[in-house]
């Protein structure tokens, strides 16, 4: 499913068939990108995420006969030139794409991507382009600020059954990962992408049991090392003191209701006193990174928590907003930069570079520059070619590469772009040639 | 994708293989049931969506050999009895499914789906079950606020973009759709599901041209009757006049940034003293319920509403919070009702029916009751049997049906739930026999 070239926009077809019909699919090379006007609310940074499954969605785009067939019925394609429909049957994409690489701490008006191909190729591609990139960059961002209040005790992402559906789960568990989550519950995630898998019990385990010690043994002799024992069904301390009682020695519990803080010290001392020193105790019921941050704070004797809902839907800002707009177009072999002027939606022209200044180690500024323009003394580039002509450029990262990556990155920008409560905004410049062209385009 | 049986957290499987180790595939059936503990932030009532889409899951759901083969390597399915592996190659869904139509408005604590299955089949369904309804139904819950605040005028989705990637925008499509937009601009939505398709053009068929008129007139010719044309690439009251000093009599234009209400009637005005009377005017720009209805409010010439963002991510309300708990369990054909009573998330025992007590029309109030129950007065039962043992019972409502049948059933509530800016809540209540079963249970 995620692979039709259908899973687009109507306009996007349109405005192919114009091009097509007014010469421009073979005249006509565009350049667009992809970036967030501003920074969401709550948000100090993104964490660019979804450009790789984007990359295989592009490799295999095609049109079936079945799709082209489709269209033909479709109305508002009536007048399309038919010749039009032959040339989507040999579509493939050949464009070439700048990206910054997942994992990378990004910031408003800083393209994530950069896409030039032929207009329509770059014309159709944009809704799935946003659509990958928008939420999973939206996920990972949340994930890093939970993943940041943890403090360094793993954030395991639990939250496939709220998630925009078993796609969206996928990714998400994807995107949690390369901002440093531990692992996910999603076995299809798990599976696909090599992210260390991670279970509890439900409740309904116990429930469906002829009683909850029997419902702990069971799952113990049955996962030994594995089995991670909830404990809230009933009454989390009484569970704790059943545990003690019978002897038992699990490697972990879950807590999963009531007052986490509180809880965890009387589990923490009931196990202690019995000489269950190493059973860990995780946490989790809709976490995010202000109660994690003030379990930390409090110095609740928990080892790890499990994150569902609000890292999968990134809760407190569910749409990141990004854009895809159209920067260059170059015709017959002239280049010209465009920008649009609406207001508050103005866009900068030229393809472009973002360059991050760094000074002993850590980041001071970004500049957004022309992407011709010669680099900053300190600075590097973030948009890398990944794709040249519709073949992807080796070597790809893993995502293990890509979760160590955004530590690294992460770890390199000052702190007060971390602090989860801050509201100092990281600067963000474009250069001397690039405001200079905006105004001169403005004013005339 | 969508279909595989690994779309699934790992404590389902782990659980799956203990209902296995313990003889409880074969001696125990389970019922779940499916409910939102309470309505979200800006809710009156919920449009219960996702149905039909689970249905197709659940039929299509099978281990593949490859499948099977990835759960035997994973850790902690290490000790699993080895004849659960060939359990699972065997596997298919037998369950009955008991469910509220797609399209009804339902609200806290009232299942929207009952699962009755061999338990490990109940439990592995859990993920998917939750994943599907609490999406589709945010959507539709929030769509369907869109469409009463736009008030008869016609409301577009177009928000694949920011839809949490490419199945989200299909299933948001047709979750917006049963709850009463007018249709989509997602192509594939349209074609598999026969959602009406819409589009205009977007900024950068403008900025690619020569000039705005030429853009403007080539799509005019291209699409005939179809064209809208994107007012604000510069100026949107410029653009107007340029469309009248050309001659052009479009069939609609979309105004997409900027002051919607004061655009709106300049851009009328002006078409208005140019004969142009029939051209319609659609708004769009990150419009939902609160704008739509300031501007409906103001009498503001718009005609029809693009809404892409708000209706996709369902932004105020982005996770349901559906739950999914075991309520009855039968072994060896013994049945007794489960109940958890975590604090905060206690639930109500055994197989439930709900029903809508209606007076002259309008819908008094529901009462949650024991399937067992004879009906209420004057009562309609909203849960219908809609699989048995694995095969789906016909006849399966269309698309356009749910959607009318949304609506029929929203106009029969009473105005205070459709008010947007209500606060009071629709009776819910349970029904004796299961207030005295809580209250029994609880206080042992």
């Amino acid at each position: 499913m995620p692979a039709s070239a259908l899973s687009t926009d109507l306009y996007q077809l349109t405005m192919m068939a114009g091009y097509f019909a007014t010469g421009r699919h073979l005249s006509t090379t565009a350049t667009f990108e992809l970036f967030a006007r501003r920074l969401p609310p709550n948000r100090q940074f993104l964490i660019a995420a979804g450009l790789e499954p984007f990359l295989d969605y592009l490799e295999r785009l095609r049109f079936t006969g079945e799709d082209v067939r489709a269209l033909q019925r479709e109305p508002a394609l009536a007048k399309a030139p038919p010749d039009f429909f032959g040339y989507l049957q040999q579509f493939s994409f050949t464009g070439t794409l700048r990206a910054v690489p997942e994992g990378t701490p990004v910031f408003a008006n800083e393209p994530l991507l950069q896409i030039t191909a032929p207009i329509p190729q770059a014309q159709l591609v944009e809704t799935a382009a946003l659509a990958f990139l928008n939420f999973q960059t939206s996920v990972a961002s949340k994930a890093a600020r939970v993943v940041i209040a943890a403090a360094g005790r793993p954030v395991m992402e639990f939250g496939a059954r709220r998630a925009h559906g078993l796609e969206a789960a996928l990714f998400a568990a994807r995107a949690a990962f390369i901002a440093g989550c531990a692992g996910t519950s999603y076995i299809e995630a798990g599976i696909r992408f090599g992210i260390p898998l991670s279970g509890t019990m439900a409740h309904s385990w116990v429930l469906s049991g002829t009683d909850e010690l029997t419902a702990f043994k069971d799952y113990e002799r049955l996962f030994p090392g594995h089995a991670v024992l909830l404990l809230d069904t009933y009454d989390t301390v009484a569970a704790a003191k059943l545990i003690v009682r019978a002897g038992m020695t699990p490697a972990a519990v879950r807590l999963d209701s009531g007052n986490l803080d509180a809880l965890s010290r009387e589990v923490r001392a009931i196990f202690d006193a019995a000489g269950l020193g190493s059973t860990r105790i995780l946490a989790s019921g809709d976490l995010d990174e202000t109660s994690i941050a003030d379990l930390v704070a409090r110095a609740a004797p928990v080892d790890g928590f499990g994150v569902g809902t609000s890292i999968v839907t990134s809760i407190d800002a569910p749409a990141l907003g990004g854009v895809y707009k159209l920067v260059e177009v170059e015709e017959n072999g002239k280049i010209r930069g465009v920008m649009k002027t609406s207001p508050g939606k103005g866009t900068w022209p030229g393809k472009k570079q973002v360059w991050r200044v760094l000074q002993r180690g850590t980041a001071v500024q970004d500049i957004v520059a022309f992407e011709t323009e010669p680099a900053p003394a300190g600075a590097t580039p973030l948009l890398r070619v990944v794709m040249r002509e519709g073949a992807r450029v080796d070597p790809q990262p893993s995502l293990a590469d890509s979760r160590e990556w955004c530590g690294a990155r992460l770890a390199e920008m000052p702190a007060f772009v971390r602090d989860l409560a801050g509201s100092e905004a990281y600067p963000v410049r474009p250069s001397e040639a690039l405001k200079q062209s905006v105004e001169s385009r403005s004013t005339t």
